[in-house]
């Protein structure tokens, strides 16, 4: 299942849209084998679908939503020969048995896609890698001089890892449905197969239980998923192959059960779901019988509710001070031989652990769980490294890496991208040992996100995690994956997805008028700062009710016009830019310098800009300085040492971070000015 | 209920976002009577609304999504002050009474709005008027350099009309329920309140039947409402104070009616759903008796799925051939004295209209349907214009005015704005007669829209049309709507309305490429040909499988870019044309002239462009030309005649259609040219 080698052959030209370094195609993630042909297959309105070999009621629903999609990306109507014979079909399905009533990992999802000029035939052992191979013919999509067309090409494909997640924190923020929907969309379009819903937290509880109805009543604010609306996810996620994993997150993070049962604490008194963000003291007492009662009845209901074989019980970050500070968990420990905090939550993860398997589920948890104690068929999910996820996997345990796949740190995709579940820590892990590590989750926890920004946190970052997850290990070129990231990106646009045309709404909204263009000069090329920065950064610390309408909250994760700009000004540096880049460069820096007195306008009008006026006064400096130092290049003139001096230090000053947002062409500008004033660019 | 004097106080300077010409506070439609005072209104995260005097589940729901729509234009967040006390409210509701169980015409939408520094108040005497105020108050909000705000106003306001419409043809192209949804917001945005729902045509049969299953069964393509999306709209609408009134064309228009059952027809043979437009022989057999009980019996269903006390039964365009072409039928037709076929029509109008009376529902028609036989209480839709509705009236007959306003014909708002339902050929009616004209309805006919486009058809045009509707007699500036169409066009796309967000998808996809730039040059000074030209211009008759994703389904109905760069060429012209116009404009002539080259890359990759390059290649050629006129009008030289011949030869030519579409800035240059030529532009 892993460590495939990638069989990639290029008979003949690819198609002119794609350069040859965009990867075949233009596909994400690149599948195990491509073998390019000539010519293509036209998609006219007459297009129809056959499924041949085994048939059942939910490749039907992904043969209608690939129907859906073609007719999204085309223009093209629905009509009534979408399922027809195979000797009429333009693609023809042919699976050789159902899928499992609830899918697993590990489940086969390979396939064999086969285009001709004339046809287009999907294999695979079942459903879901025909629902893989339909992702891969919407990607192979284009638009030729003849009409819609899918190049003649032969792809063997299947993942290298059986666990592709994405995990989505809905209790910092609530999520909506249809915002969850979407996301599924996305991640059935780059071959994910896991939704692992963060449904408590500190901040609220998001799951009906009817047999605890306080849990909502009490600890949602009135945000919180049905039982009907969760099946109803459940089935939309099945439709495209996806699992979803709810996790119930305990004995810590636990603050909003509480508010609902208090009885289930380890310290008196009421509770309210927490408004703010961080660690808190609230824990489950795990020396009562009566919270194991509670979480057998829950967990009970819950197993029934979610069909997923894994259950997630959490485990991380539990602090202890509820514990230490009551003496009776204090006498409790004491008289079962309970060293520490670790033991004693060592001791409620096997009472947990057994309530799961009772109810006929494996169980899950981040790295804290893990104790030698727990059976082998618990999964451990590693928020700590490569490291933590070998140990568990020398010990026996399987695991899922998550480290490095963090979507609220703000990271670059190139930077998710290195990261590799079987690299670093766990690079020297023995055949059986790596057959332990199922793969990975990307996650997005939501302190920051609301359903207007959260899908420009996800995409289309996850989409290089998930041709990590999916792909050899090979498949490594950073360019090549940036310029597929961005075909994705427009896929997921037409997909539904908001992550690009909620960036000019929220944008309009922070101008206060319907001319945002200076607003967007400035925030194309900032991003959020990285990490846990926010939060220090922070002169008021924000709370759940806090608006995320900033300049901060619009601005993507990775700036790429700045990319795009430091990459001409490596260009320039080396003397390799020509005339087109350099306009282009000058253009921009132009706009740069010009930007504050058009902010300054808006500014004076909206509450929601003063505090990026200095950062666009930085930024209009800089490119000034910028522009002269294009010039004295140009000219071979060294510019005056004090005014380099100057200059360089003005760039340093404009790397610091305001309003929690980062200049990302400050260093790249810096080096323009270094490279003018005569020294080698840092770094360079 | 109609032609109220227009009260428009204002007391004290407007705020400064929007000047007076605008009309106050951008408001649309505009409200009967607006004091403005100073200062604002903050809305901050606590922002909280209290219900007092009457409640109803309705009037909750309404808050609910008012304060739904708040958050997604401020991006505050749900909290759960939403709904408290009056005295910590930020918004007091009153109302004097619960609205009607079923929503009717007439019904009293007014609301007083009352805008402190420290409160709103929202008085009604049901909750309609509430509904019309939250959307008030929502149009009202704007930034401010303290935050969100609504200016200190007093407002009182009213409908001029009872029936404000907007009716959507669903059987030529399937509209899904969550594109219908969408729309019913943007119709609650601008205060209109009929959804007329055109559920049955030749082209499709488009709500389920229990009684009488083959009518989707067979005539649907599989693409119709089941019973139960039919009450999930019409409870959607509801909420919105929006009546849902269904419409079964009958006894034309009925060629998918016979798909299931033949027999209904008035000739025999089989019959399958129209896949192309225009006028069919199909028509239902007025002469049997089985006719009437097949319609006695699926009204009678209808009637119980629908619960407006109005029922829409078509009555248009039966042109009559099968009848004449049936012997028994005219043998009928002999025996009962009926000359011709509009007396068969007026027959069977009078026997449907027994059946429609008898299921407890007014029956509604368009003009075709009008007959002094015809009880009073008929209402008749006027497709034909106000004098046909002025002859009802005088008739005693109720009307609704929908001539001028067809969505479909692609007309610029403008046009639509100026037509008046008691305006032209209804002007010279008296008192009484005129409250018999109940006001007018949008049509959106489906020949040429799709799921993805419908909305870029609808909106914001339909805004004007609502504001004809509501709004006074005399508010009439044209500058006025269009400034505040604008406002409306940014808020529906907060709505999710799709009439901007699809636009450069749609540019994508015809480039072939992400860089669309090229085609928006050119696509942004286009307009799909008017009327029916497109079906005179086809040279393939476009059929309901055709894709709607050329040029001429993106354009929009109206360029505005066109109509600013004709705006300018007036300026420039009269010599009043600043600098900075000057310099925009310039650099519009020069994106055209120099786009075909652009252009031309992407054709070569495109089948969806070589159809507009001739056009490309015109405007370039105008273009140059423009430039040159500017040089030489700006130096007070006169062009050779003989250029200027040339060029205004080419400009007309320029303006004939290509690809369905029309070049609309082909005349704001031409006169450009003249005036460089020492003429007079005609009919400046």
């Amino acid at each position: 299942m892993r460590s495939r080698i990638l069989i990639l052959v290029l008979f003949s030209m690819l198609v002119p849209k794609l350069p040859a370094q965009e990867g075949p195609f233009g596909l994400m993630p690149v599948p195990a084998s491509v073998q390019a042909g000539e010519g293509h297959l036209l998609i006219t309105p007459s297009f129809a679908v056959a499924v041949t070999g085994n048939t059942e009621v939910r490749l039907q629903h992904a043969v209608e939503i690939f129907t859906a999609h073609l007719h999204d990306e085309t223009g093209m109507l629905p009509n009534e020969v979408s399922l027809t014979d195979a000797s009429k079909a333009t693609l023809v399905i042919r699976t050789e048995a159902i899928s499992r009533d609830v899918q697993e990992p590990g489940e086969d999802e390979s396939y064999d896609l086969d285009i001709t000029s004339s046809r287009a035939t999907l294999s695979a052992p079942n459903t879901l890698g025909a629902m893989r191979g339909l992702e891969t013919f919407l990607q192979l999509l284009e638009v030729t001089r003849e009409g819609f067309a899918i190049p003649v090409v032969r792809i063997h494909d299947q993942p290298r890892f059986p666990w592709r997640g994405l995990m989505i924190d809905v209790s910092r923020h609530f999520i909506p449905l249809d915002v969850l929907k979407r996301n599924l969309d996305g991640m059935a379009a780059v071959k994910m197969n896991v939704f692992h819903w963060h449904l408590s937290d500190d901040q609220g509880f998001r799951v009906e239980s009817k047999r605890y109805p306080n849990l909502t009543q009490m600890g949602s604010g009135g945000l919180y998923y049905t039982q009907e609306e969760v099946r109803e996810l459940i089935a939309y996620a099945r439709d495209r192959g996806i699992r979803v994993v709810p996790e119930f997150d305990m004995p810590g993070h636990t603050t909003a059960w509480f508010a609902g049962y208090p009885e289930l604490a380890s310290a008196p008194g009421t509770y309210t779901p927490a408004t703010t963000w961080g660690i808190f003291d609230a824990a489950m007492d795990p020396t009562k019988e009566s919270t194991y009662r509670f979480l057998d009845e829950f967990i009970g209901e819950m197993a029934k509710l979610f069909p997923d074989p894994y259950f997630h019980i959490g485990g991380d970050e539990v602090n202890g001070k509820q514990w230490d500070a009551n003496p009776r968990i204090q006498g409790f420990m004491h008289l079962h031989g309970l060293k520490n905090d670790a033991d004693l939550q060592t001791y409620f993860t096997k009472r947990v652990q057994e309530i799961v398997h009772r109810h006929g589920k494996i169980m899950i948890g981040w790295d804290e769980v893990l104790h030698p104690d727990l059976p082998k068929n618990v999964v451990v999910q590693s928020w700590r490294g490569q490291a933590s996820l070998a140990d568990a996997a020398r010990q026996g345990y399987r695991g899922l890496l998550s480290y490095g796949y963090y979507l609220d740190l703000m990271w670059p995709a190139a930077r998710h991208y290195a990261v590799d579940p079987l690299g670093d820590g766990a690079s020297d892990l023995n055949a059986e040992q790596r057959t332990r590590v199922l793969g990975g989750e990307a996650c997005m926890w939501s302190e920051y996100v609301s359903p207007e920004n959260i899908d420009s946190r996800i995409w289309p970052r996850t989409a290089v995690i998930a041709e990590r997850l999916w792909s050899a290990p090979a498949v490594q070129d950073v360019a090549s994956m940036y310029e597929r990231m961005e075909i994705v990106r427009r896929r997921l646009d037409f997909l539904g997805l908001t992550h690009d045309s909620a960036y000019p709404r929220m944008l309009r909204r922070i101008a206060g008028s319907d001319n945002a263009g200076p607003v967007r000069v400035l925030t194309d090329v900032v991003e959020p700062v990285k990490d846990y920065a926010r939060e220090e950064l922070a002169t008021v610390p924000a709370t759940s009710a806090t608006p995320l309408n900033r300049v901060v909250d619009a601005a993507r994760p990775e700036s790429l016009t700045a990319r795009e700009f430091s990459q001409m000004v490596d260009a320039f540096v080396a003397g390799k830019a020509d005339q087109a880049m350099q306009a282009k460069m000058r253009s921009w820096l132009t706009s740069w310098r010009d930007n504050p007195s058009k902010l300054e306008a808006l500014a004076a009008k909206s509450f929601l800009l003063p505090e990026v006026m200095p950062m666009a006064k930085n930024l209009s400096a800089l490119a000034a300085g910028g522009l002269e130092a294009m010039d004295d290049i140009s000219e071979h003139k060294t510019a005056p040492a004090d005014w380099a001096k100057e200059q360089v230090a003005l760039a340093e000053q404009a790397k610091q971070p305001q309003a929690q947002v980062l200049l990302m062409v400050a260093e790249p500008i810096e080096k323009l000015l270094q490279a003018a004033g005569g020294s080698q660019p840092a770094g360079n």
